[in-house]
């Protein structure tokens, strides 16, 4: 499992001239580390004086960010599992017709698969951003960076992950599939984009007023 | 060391109730993130026919981003050590006069520390940047979400480093460090910016003209 490689093994892996692991799973990382930053910085404000009052939703939040970040750890494997499937559907027989057909059904199945495991990161990074832009104003302030790269890394993890869904769109058939899987891009791009601006510039406007 | 840690244990530890490591080390594992991708972009370009005329450039961005990529991963360390040294700082002794001088020697001498360090991740981000920018059309078309993701990353990275610089300074009493790293800031989010936007108009023209 690549989880259980170690951070410098896996950008190794990363490196390689394999395909795989590529940027869906470089997405799914992105999106737990925005998740498990938000799971310290709720860690560092409860049971703080100062914020005891949003000790509910601070634990709401860490409860959150805990199942999202374990989630999308696993959706670093799922995604170059999902990307792997394809290939080996591009492996399958072409003759006789029969397994022609099985092949081109194979195939199809597997880029819907490898448009629904980046669907599902990008789905849960928009949820990581919604998570940290409820805790502002109300987390720790000495880590409101923290709470600022937690939102940079689930958006990079959103866009990267919507890539990936845009590259293997073309080779679905089903028109349908493609219609509603557009339309749902198209939302999660625009919340995911407006939760970034807003955390960007409170967390910019109060880290250094006089840099803003 | 933080790197030889498994991802799903790195992850464990950033989750942590402990401030360190915190956004400046993820900066740093992004930008790395980012630059292992591109060189996989590379190694899955070089020797392609397609790009052999672009042999000596896509060896020139492989040969940095490995660079990169090895620098930013030792940098997931470095942050987090100067973080550490500003704590120390402030738990030495007040007292005598000469010690409550020295604490303070320490604790401005950390806090640069901890304010050059996420600078130099972001520097290295934006190299990252660069060099994706010069790979555009010169490299596999099959690998472009992978291009576009390590954009994200590197500048997601450049972000977040800076979000660590930027809550630092109001600490820094040294008026001219503090002018000049303003203003190297603001240069840097301006590039930044300017890169990541037109990697990202390009990569989403040319993976799905139809969802641009």
């Amino acid at each position: 499992m690549l989880v259980q490689l170690s951070v410098a093994d896996f950008n190794r892996e990363l490196g390689s001239n394999s395909p795989a692991p590529g940027g869906g799973s470089v997405a799914a990382l992105s999106g737990a580390l925005g998740a498990e930053l938000i799971s310290m910085v709720c860690k560092l404000s409860i049971g703080k004086k100062n914020y005891e009052q949003f000790h509910d939703q601070l634990s709401e939040a860490l409860q959150r960010a805990d199942a999202l970040a374990n989630s999308l750890l696993g959706r670093i494997d799922l995604d170059t599992e999902a990307f792997n499937d394809v290939m080996a559907a591009f492996k399958m027989p072409k003759e006789p017709e029969e397994a022609r057909k099985a092949r081109s059904d194979a195939i199809q199945r597997g880029y819907k698969q490898a448009v629904q495991s980046p669907l599902g990161i990008a789905r849960e990074c928009l949820t990581v951003l919604r998570t940290a832009e409820k805790m502002l104003g109300k987390s720790n302030a000495n880590a409101l960076s923290d709470l600022g790269v937690a939102s940079l890394q689930a958006h990079a993890g959103l866009e990267g992950a919507i890539m990936n869904v845009k590259i293997n769109i073309p080779s679905i058939k089903d028109e349908k599939f493609v219609t509603e899987t557009s339309s749902e891009i198209s939302r999660l791009l625009e919340e995911g984009g407006a939760l970034r601006d807003k955390i960007y510039e409170y967390v910019s406007k109060n880290i250094c007023p006089e840099l803003r």
